[in-house]
This record gives C-alpha cells, sequence and structure tokens, in this order.
C-alpha cells in the first residue's frame, strides 16, 4: 500500500485531497511542531527535510508536483488531460505554484533558507502579504470554473487547494478574488476534500 | 514553427539546448539588461516577465518544466522515461530544480522579489554560495553516470545543465563535486549542448 508522510498545513495537503480521490493508502503524520521532520530518522527517508514522501513499491518518492504527476501516471489518469497543449496548461500552473506561489510564502516562516540576519527574516515576512496577492492577481483570470480548466479537476486543482488554505493567513483579502474563492468552495464539495478537512489536515 | 522567448544565462538556456536536440525552432532573445522583460509588449506576452516562453500553434506557454515536458510530449520523446517510476525521478530532480536550486540562485540577483530592504539583499546575496553549495551536495550522490539517470539524457539533463553554468559564478567550488563535474562535461559533448554555446547562451 502507498504509504504517506505528511504534515497538516503543509504543501502535503496536496498530495493527501489528490490520494483520497480513490487511492489506498496509508499516513504517517510528521510532527513539524517537535521538528521531526529535521530528525535524523527523517533524514534517513528524505535528506531534504520536508513533506510530502510517498514511499512507493520501488522507494520513497519527493517532490508534491512529481508525487501528482506519479498517482496520474498509475492510480488517477482522470486527473490528467490527454491532450498535450491541455497537459502542459495544467504543468504551466502546476510549475507556477510550485516555484513561485509557495515560494513566496515560505518567505514568511522559512527565511533561514535564504539569508542569515533577523531584519532580513521580518523583511521578508512583511512581504508575503504582497507576493501572494500578486499571485492570487495572476491566477484569478485563469481560473475557467468550476475547476481551474473547466468541468473536471486536474492534478493543478489539488495543488493549489494546498496553498489556498494558506492566504488568509498570509493576509490576502481572498474576497478581492471571486474566481478564486468559488474554485475554492467548489473543490470543498469533493469528497476527497471533505475526507482531508475532516481528518485534521487543515487549521 | 515553435518559437522561444529566450535570454543567454537564464533557466531559458535549459530549453534551448533541449529545442537542440531535434526541433525545428526559431529565438527570440529578449535583452535583459535593458529590461525588455519588463516592458509592456513583453509583459502582454507573459505577464510574469520571465523567460522562457515558447510560442505553441496554440498559444504561448512559460515555464521551464512545463515547456520542457511538452516538447517531451510532443517532439522529443526520447527525453521521457515509458516507465512511471522512472519518469517520477525525472520529475522529482526537475522540481527540485525548479523550487529549491534556482530558487536559491535567484537570491543573489532577485532578491526584492520577497523583501524592500538593501540590507536583506545583501544577506540574501552572500548566501548563495551555501545554499547552491548544498544543492550540489544533494545531487551530487543521485548523478549515476554518465547522464543523470544512466546511460541517456533526460528532460532533468537540460534542466541542470542550464543551472551547472551558474555555479562558478555562485560561488560553488566545482572541483568538490566529480560526479556533477564529470556530467557536465558529458553534456558539452553532445551536438545540441555545443550548439547552445556556440550561439553565445552562455557566458
Amino acid at each position: 500500500m502507498l504509504k504517506l508522510y505528511c504534515a497538516p498545513n503543509t504543501i502535503s495537503v496536496a498530495v493527501v485531497a489528490a490520494l483520497n480521490e480513490g487511492v489506498h493508502w496509508e499516513q504517517k503524520r510528521i510532527d513539524f511542531k517537535s521538528g521531526e521532520q529535521t530528525k535524523p530518522d527523517y533524514l534517513a527517508l528524505n535528506p531534504k527535510g520536508r513533506v510530502p514522501v510517498l514511499v512507493t513499491p520501488e522507494g520513497p518518492l519527493t517532490e508534491t508536483g512529481a508525487i501528482l504527476e506519479y498517482l496520474g501516471d498509475t492510480a488517477l489518469p482522470q486527473l490528467v488531460p490527454a491532450d498535450p497543449l491541455q497537459k502542459a496548461r495544467m504543468r504551466e500552473v502546476m510549475y507556477y505554484l510550485a516555484t513561485t506561489m509557495h515560494v513566496n510564502h515560505a518567505h514568511k516562516m522559512r527565511g533561514y533558507r535564504w539569508a542569515d540576519q533577523q531584519s532580513s527574516y521580518d523583511d521578508m515576512t512583511a512581504k508575503v502579504p504582497e507576493t501572494m496577492t500578486a499571485s492570487c492577481a495572476y491566477l484569478e483570470p485563469q481560473i475557467v470554473g468550476p475547476y481551474l480548466f473547466g468541468p473536471e479537476p486536474t492534478l493543478a486543482d489539488f495543488y493549489l487547494y494546498a496553498i489556498s488554505c494558506w492566504l488568509e493567513g498570509d493576509g490576502v483579502k481572498t474576497s478581492d478574488f471571486p474566481n478564486l474563492t468559488a474554485w475554492k468552495a467548489t473543490m470543498e464539495t469533493r469528497a476527497s476534500v471533505q475526507k482531508t478537512l475532516a481528518d485534521g489536515f487543515v487549521g
């Protein structure tokens, strides 16, 4: 059975919700409060000290985008468009979320990855509402509705769902983004997302 | 014909080299020195103000990882492993390069994306040798040789090639990473990479 190392309120929520779309899996929650992700046992599994890690029959796999694509290739083909350009559009959003929007968010609490001074961390934290709002503004006109690309969700919807749960805490005025707000409400009608919420992965 | 908006010494070099593997394409170089990527004409094409942009028959496509995957799906299937787990391993490296190693590098010159004070920019710049060295140390034991995953290159090799050209400038002592050094030399035996270099995309 697939096993996912994960933690509430992290990007691993994207994989949790996707797995809940119909994969038989088990979870191992990592306790970020005690820094479990930085302990030797966990670093032996993932030297990057992050979640998620998906343990496949052929070994552990890291990186949210790669894990989601693996699920799309194996268990959840319904979340990947068949057309090459539509698939590319899905990946364009996934890479944007991975490289820009998640990275913007990470500057709130993880400034030590890129700087050494407390004054820099404070400066980075202060800018997060601006950068996350800019990311929402970039995405807003692209949301076709009811899902990102139309009538059915793709892997990108699950990636965005995890990030969308951070917006209020990051100081984004979400009411300024009606497409995004309606999209999130649609995601929360899905049994997979409802189970993710009921299992305490958000909040 | 596919058209690529690109610039020397940027991540777009990954796409240039991949296209040179056998795609009929034309280039439009963007002049970063004059800030052409931030001018209205370019922002109309890509509101993110970045390169690369690949203009496909169905419109412009952004994000290096998504563009490489599109080429793998259409013109360059030989650069994508058929096995789902091997494909996932390729994507694991691609997402690592996109979300961590490229982001580490970006803190040298693009600190304004995440902070507002000059002191923060200086702090970020100073840390780049450390973070880029750590990224090399993470990748080093994963390089099978002669290419990343064995006898043939994948999309991930081209992604890494662009980033590997930044290492000396980022203060990495590349001689500490013999696998990476040998891998880069192998990449530079390929006609596609030689053409990329001859066309002035690096240096």
